[in-house]
């Protein structure tokens, strides 16, 4: 087993978030994204025809891309402590929040990146800076809507969850590489972020 | 406990057709997309404050949103016959399928239809026409992806599951709201449509 990962980018990272908060080693083998080794013919055709990072090679040859899929497949193999739930709802609770991360928070920040940055001008066949424009406006507004619901919840789904781990690495993306920082007077949210960004997995 | 839904919306579908296969009977509360009674301040405050659809509210008078979440929930009070996979490989491909769908599919058909249809002029500050276009070639592009997967795959991830399910209705999506039929030439992907679209559940 080992993983196909780049160190620093924001969807590796959450599975290395993930295997910190387990205590799983596993080896690790480096994918350059700036050298495009992850879309080498031979790559796509053998670990991932997606193209992606990061991807889960297991002791059978098969392959899981996608940070979720690699985390669900370890939380069946090692389900403690319980970083997507136990009861069904808890479960379901976590699941919504990964959801709506992804679809309400990264969606945007990664519209952002890929129609906003010098950095992914060859990812889309022509960059639209409205498209950034308007999705930096969404971002800022999602930061008011984590504030409102952090404001009566220590954690974004119940217990410290995947949830949580899925949205520092959004914060962090949209922070560091896309200018769009949440404010320091959004206190709950800050607070959030302080506390899951201190923890000992957030350097993993 | 009840599920808020709209009959015929492409991600209230996915838990009426889960629901179905799965053969699960609970109530149902029709909620008005089109006249946004799912943005009124009563259910945006008590049900959903994302305002979307559907919501399943449970009997303890929490709710949870998301219809992945939603059927997740389901799962692990009703494994059987499970539709996200087993073994720690199956939930993992599975998982991976479904967020290949949604990333790769149903991301960019809601692209199309936000910036493309005039029903949803009032989701985005403007639509932008050209993101739109964009997103329509990269819904074919994905078409011929899923076309080489399924020459050799009968389901997307192993047995039926839930990842064909909302294949489905993002293919149904595009097609009957997008005009973005998937092309009869492309033969593997057509022998699947065929094949989960002729289920009893489908219909649901």
């Amino acid at each position: 087993m080992k993983l196909y990962t780049y160190a620093g980018a924001p969807n590796p990272r959450r599975v290395h978030i993930y295997l910190a908060e387990k205590g799983i080693e596993i080896p690790f083998q480096q994918v350059d994204i700036m050298k495009r080794e992850n879309r080498e013919p031979e790559f796509m055709k053998r670990v991932n025809s997606m193209g992606g990072l990061p991807v889960l090679e297991l002791d059978d040859g098969s392959h899981i891309a996608e940070s979720v899929a690699i985390c669900r497949y370890f939380e069946v193999e090692h389900p403690d402590p319980p970083l997507f739930g136990t009861t069904a709802s808890e479960q379901g609770t976590v699941e919504m929040w990964i959801r709506r991360i992804e679809l309400n928070f990264m969606m945007p920040v990664g519209m952002v990146w890929v129609h906003g940055s010098p950095l992914t001008k060859a990812v889309v066949k022509r960059q639209i800076p409205e498209m950034a424009e308007q999705n930096r406006a969404v971002v800022r507004s999602y930061f008011d809507f984590l504030d409102r619901h952090l404001a009566n919840h220590e954690y974004l789904a119940g217990e410290f969850s995947f949830a949580d781990i899925i949205a520092l690495c959004t914060a962090d993306f949209a922070a560091k590489l896309n200018d769009l920082p949440h404010s320091s007077e959004q206190a709950h949210l800050s607070r959030w972020y302080q506390s899951v960004s201190g923890r000992p997995s957030a350097s993993a």
